[in-house]
């Protein structure tokens, strides 16, 4: 008998029919004799129709309040799930964040989590309850309703299997596991068997989407075994833990990331504490920054280039401009038209000429390489966008085919 | 400076532009210095939609878990509020039932409130804040979501207007008061000032439906002034208290209710018990009865007849019949084409008369009398259900015009 936490998102939730197919699965692992958590997602469209609601009354509503509202959405979820599984004639008891004791800071929309109270959620198991926890939200010291931003419910179900110290973490999803590169792009992407944390954490960097970074970044340092698998077949997924059991190809996927744009900042002097200032005024404003690059001219004046989120390019060129006398520069060059190309893999930099085997595939595709940025276990190019899908279908074949 | 209490019901909050008018209702109160508490319904249509979401995946859902998915209903409209106060730079704090204390029975589904704990609405009060609470929903003693059934969030309202000792509890609706009878049959219905708590207690149990009786009994108990008063316009509506304070005609209104259905038992024995018998099986199914006729015959068999909700005949009868043996009966007969309409109030049966012009306005325009019952407070009689719009009219235009 194990106790395995599942977490199901929004589309494996959406209506009757879904919530019926995941009543059985929750079902079968149940009466296998296992102890089951399930964690869910508000159902699908649910959470963008309530946002439309609160931006046609306000347009900068409180996060406070749009917490409290978001947040119904997963307890309509793990409610109807509850009445789903009774009608199987299954003992199940939803869960809110603060009926659960998912204790957070008071960062309203992003809140980070603090502590998981065990008590209830044992107490429920130990009646041989199929627990149902309202995913993505929480409480705050005030009794206030939190939600946990980035990550979503996935990091709710980690956190849960790392308080009920689970045998490992299910993560639905709409496809069957982690592939060497996104099946729709590429056509010969295989799924793997498993996968490291630090390959995923690159992976889920890079610009996969099956699973955010936060969840398995929390289930790194906790130890907790995480698989990705359909809701809809019913077969094995890809397993994420600390390492590989199986030998594989060094590579573990190729990723992309479309949703970037460059930031040029031409004609900055050449002396102590520019990157300092550039990098604090932007951070102040919470925007994150990715790949960076500085590149010295033949004159005393610098550039420096680094890529935001696409949404944060306007704001951050402002953050700039706010500052320019402080931080001191002639001008600012952007572009939005740009992507990012990455492989992933643990090892990888230990194996000579991978990165050369990179640049080759890319010479013969004809992608130009805007910037490089590498790490332990990725090598990153930024190209144009119109070249990142042939830039990918490149870089597979050459380390998969 | 005040403490007035206001509640607003799922229509005066169905969407954004109703959400709006009543945010305005809400900012002058408030402007005018009054502390002010709110308590909102689900929006609706909301409720059914949740209800009918439940019953496609089960067509026999815990109540636990019903109540764990109505209150996000409640738990919408509070933060969709708060949200459009802040837009007219108003501070407001949404809050839900286990936020504020609103502790309960676990009768889930119609749960007893047995305390409303006051220290969070007081702290928000104190800085001045509009505070926006869930209706209908509570907690009980194991942390579990409750929903208070009968009354729905006028009963909230009157509780929390009760615990924190407020000066006046508002009820808004989309009718602007209490009518000598219902405006939708008696054109010439008038608005009354004030009305007292019996009074509307009868008005709302002969079938007024402005008011739930159990808000109001409440509001008696713990002496809460109310006022009933439109959303729409901005006039005064009807106070409830419990002594009027200018004179007015004896008869305060007028109501008629017809969801009813008679049952009548032929041939029970003539012998002590049989009564308490019939009525104890009754009760045991948690089934209301209203107006009870016991008539003699003139042989050693009586009959005995009343009336219960016209969805529970069913019921009743079959309750009956599984009872057949022990109570002793020949056959049961039953009717629902009837209506009950009532005359309401106070001391009117100390003022001689009213009785009898009762009857006659009845016979004047040809509506025969099935049955009769009457109080302290209101003569009600049982009419066939195609008569009972015209026995209104009479009656009102005897007492009224």
């Amino acid at each position: 008998m194990a106790l395995i936490v599942k977490k199901f998102g929004g589309s494996s939730v959406a209506n009757a029919e879904c919530l019926k197919r995941v009543a059985w699965t929750i079902a079968e692992s149940y009466s296998e004799g296992n102890n089951v958590v399930v964690v869910l997602s508000a159902q699908a469209d649910t959470t963008d129709e309530l946002i439309s609601k609160a931006f046609e009354l306000n347009d900068t509503p409180s996060k406070r309040e749009m917490d409290v509202l978001l947040s119904t959405g997963e307890q309509a979820s793990v409610a109807l799930m509850a009445i789903t599984l009774e009608k199987l004639g299954l003992p199940a008891v939803s869960l809110t964040g603060w009926q659960i004791g998912m204790n957070t800071d008071s960062a309203y929309g992003s809140a980070r989590i603090k502590s998981v109270a065990t008590e209830r959620m044992k107490a429920e198991l130990d009646r041989r309850r199929i627990v149902l926890v309202a995913g993505f939200q929480g409480v705050n010291k005030y009794d206030d309703i939190t939600t946990i931003g980035r990550g979503g419910s996935d990091t709710t179900a980690v956190a849960v299997a790392v308080a009920l110290n689970a045998d490992l973490c299910q993560i639905y999803t709409d496809v069957d596991g982690i592939y060497t590169a996104d099946p729709r792009l590429v056509k010969n992407a295989k799924k793997l068997d498993e996968i490291t944390y630090d390959e995923m954490i690159e992976l889920a960097a890079q610009g996969a989407q099956v699973l955010h970074s936060r969840s398995v970044e929390m289930a790194k340092r906790y130890g907790v075994e995480m698989e990705v698998l359909s809701s809809l077949k019913r077969e094995p997924g890809t397993k994420v833990r600390g390492v590989n059991k199986v030998e594989h190809t060094k590579i573990s996927g190729v990723a992309k990331d479309a949703n970037l744009a460059r930031v040029s900042i031409i004609g900055i002097r050449d002396e102590p504490g520019v990157a300092f200032k550039i990098f604090r005024v932007i951070a102040n404003a919470k925007k994150n920054i990715d790949i960076i690059l500085q590149s010295a001219n033949n004159n005393s004046a610098n550039d420096i280039s680094f890529t935001v989120a696409r949404e944060d390019l306007v704001s951050v060129v402002e953050i700039l401009e706010e500052n320019k006398s402080i931080i001191g520069f002639s001008e600012i060059k952007t572009s939005d038209n740009i992507a990012k190309v990455s492989i992933v893999g643990a090892g990888m930099m230990s194996a000579p000429g991978i990165a050369a085997a990179m640049f080759e595939a890319l010479y013969d595709v004809k992608v130009n390489i805007e910037m490089i940025a590498t790490s332990e276990i990725k090598i990153s190019v930024l190209v144009n966008e119109n070249d990142a899908d042939r830039a990918v279908s490149a870089l597979h074949e050459k380390f998969f085919d």
